[in-house]
């Protein structure tokens, strides 16, 4: 039976055999560059997916959560960093974690390092989260008298040893071009390696540099002198990577099978069942316009088309979408087809869906975060 | 021990008694206003919390997806209605569901009742869906003769009982004011009537009319000559709730608690763990400003205090929400406090959660959505 004939609701479907090729793509890029690739599993937050990863030769992987950690240190992985500031409310399993794997943690203040040397029974690599311009969280990088002082505080105990310097270049995202993706990338490295010699000068060590965002791992061919690499989003690329000039629709691995339910053509509608429970809410902005995903059709086995011009996921409620697309598309669609959206931001849209289906029909789990205390 | 000191990650506290009472404002307008009570269960997705409802004397239910009326059946629950238009992909479920519970459900196409009708094995109510001005799905209200031709074609068949009209007057939610929501909700009931007498001309009996949003159910004194009302987000409501001035913040239920982890008094900037995977990306337009939820303090008993004025979550990544603080709020706060965060749109912070906590300390879980095929 051909897979869209199987599928009842709003389905993720991966095409494996580009989910590969992307992990090969950046596994041998970085190893051209010499740099060590240390994933991010945010985006496919799956134990098998990750078994793709360790197949290209990965050893190390980045995680955003502690809960996160915990799952795929259960899948076998034993080198891990939790890039987010630590959160000293999960004192317990960061120490069980701490035990078992080696673990790096991120932290941009003396009462974290204070919390961490007074608690942790066993030794982790710490790295200090730094601000190189996208303006969320860490120490700025043009301050390294304070980025050397808080290296003081987590030289004081033996249980924190410092690693180095991380960034997250999130400022890639919102650039207008590819050439400006590459400027912001390398401005990013530039200033992690100036914060780094600052701090040999002032007798830190060679400290690590950890940088990594998808648009500039995928579109910088240098990617400058930094110690490894975390990207994530691009095992799968997405509606905004597609947007940003990232990647070509042929890189984008994952779609939300979606099926019809109703068709305006009268207003260019058409309402399928998949909505904000599905997608998540987050946007792409083109010409001016949010949008939620752009639209493609699906062929029976799952397979999907180039974007269709001028066709989007407009709106979202709770369950509806609402696409917008012209009348011409129209022709032979009924209730019941399905329609393929690809997502604006895919790593939210797994963590909504909890899991995904291969276009051989096989479900594949993802970790299931822990709602509740 | 405090339930504060119990919590590790972001997680959704629920008032309990905030919410019966919620629950006992509503059953009792409906029953004083002589309507049938039929709350909508998407925004608490908990069978734990129908036992509330069931108690304030509920027995009939809406919900918005095939997956969630059998898990309320599974719960319970004999008579539902699964607002959303049929998905007929979902057949075999659908013939499960229709042996086991009284079952209403939705159409607006001639395709999809054809399909019931040859597919079904046994009998639903069907509702017609009404487009009364919200502009989402459903067949215009003043087209009385495109409804009477779907009458004409549910009445083919006696496994589809044709009971009634039923629309979501969804433009209530962006109304400007408490007089403009109860302008629109009455403007939609007045449709509705409409429509209803061009039926009854027609012969085709005197059809139920279904209606209900939480607005319009909230601050119209008068709920009109309606058969049903099906509000569902009342029973926690919710920060765009909030700022359409239909609830207090005395009768807001449901606040996520997150772990400061990191602090930037010098923009206003507070670093804590609960991002899209947790809030969803919904939002609160204010003053033009679009923003994830409202900002309180929480003493050690999970109890929250009003509103802080000026005080935004301003930003969402993945994992990361930038609240926007006045720095007077900054003295004592320090990375490993809580503060909460009242969402814009509490149903997809349910969904993306999975369960909640009571102030007790009770974890209640609900409804899991299928995610695969």
């Amino acid at each position: 039976m051909a897979l869209l004939d199987e599928l009842e609701r709003p389905t993720l479907l991966v095409n494996t055999e580009i989910a590969r090729h992307n992990i090969a793509f950046m596994a041998e890029k970085a190893r051209q560059q010499g740099v060590r690739f240390r994933p991010h599993f945010k985006t496919h937050q799956s134990a098998a997916v990750g078994e793709w990863f360790r197949e290209a030769g990965v050893t190390a992987i980045t995680v955003s959560s502690v809960d996160m950690a915990v799952y795929f240190a259960d899948h076998g992985w034993n080198d891990i960093t939790i890039a987010f500031p630590v959160n000293v409310r999960q004192l317990r399993t960061l120490n069980a974690l701490s035990k078992r794997v080696s673990l790096g943690l991120l932290v941009e203040s003396a009462k974290s390092v204070q919390f961490l040397q007074e608690q942790l029974e066993a030794v982790v690599d710490v790295w200090i989260k730094i601000d190189s311009g996208s303006g969320r969280t860490g120490l700025a990088w043009d301050q390294p008298a304070e980025v050397a002082r808080l290296a003081d505080g987590i030289q004081r105990s033996d249980v924190t040893r410092l690693r180095g310097l991380l960034t997250h270049a999130g400022h890639t995202y919102t650039a207008a071009s590819r050439e400006e993706i590459c400027q912001r990338y390398q401005s990013s490295v530039n200033r992690m390696t100036d914060l780094q010699s600052d701090l040999w000068a002032g007798g830190y060590g060679l400290l690590e540099v950890s940088v990594g965002d998808t648009p500039g791992c995928t579109v910088c061919s240098d990617l400058g002198k930094v110690d490894e690499i975390r990207p994530g989003n691009f095992v799968f690329y997405d509606g905004q990577m597609l947007r940003l000039g990232v990647c070509t629709p042929q890189q984008v691995a994952a779609v939300l099978a979606v099926p019809v339910v109703a068709l305006h053509p009268e207003r260019n509608e058409v309402v399928v069942y998949g909505g904000a429970v599905h997608l998540s809410k987050d946007v792409i902005v083109d010409e001016g316009r949010p949008h939620y995903g752009y639209i493609v059709r699906l062929d029976g086995s799952g397979s999907w088309s180039a974007p269709l011009a001028n066709a989007r996921m407009a709106r979202l409620s709770q369950e509806h979408g609402i696409i917008v697309m012209p009348t011409t598309e129209f022709s032979g669609l009924q209730v019941g087809d399905w329609l393929g959206v690809l997502p604006a931001h895919v790593c939210l849209t797994v963590a909504a869906l909890g899991g995904y289906c291969t276009l051989d029909g096989s479900s594949i789990t993802t970790y299931t975060p822990a709602g509740l205390a």
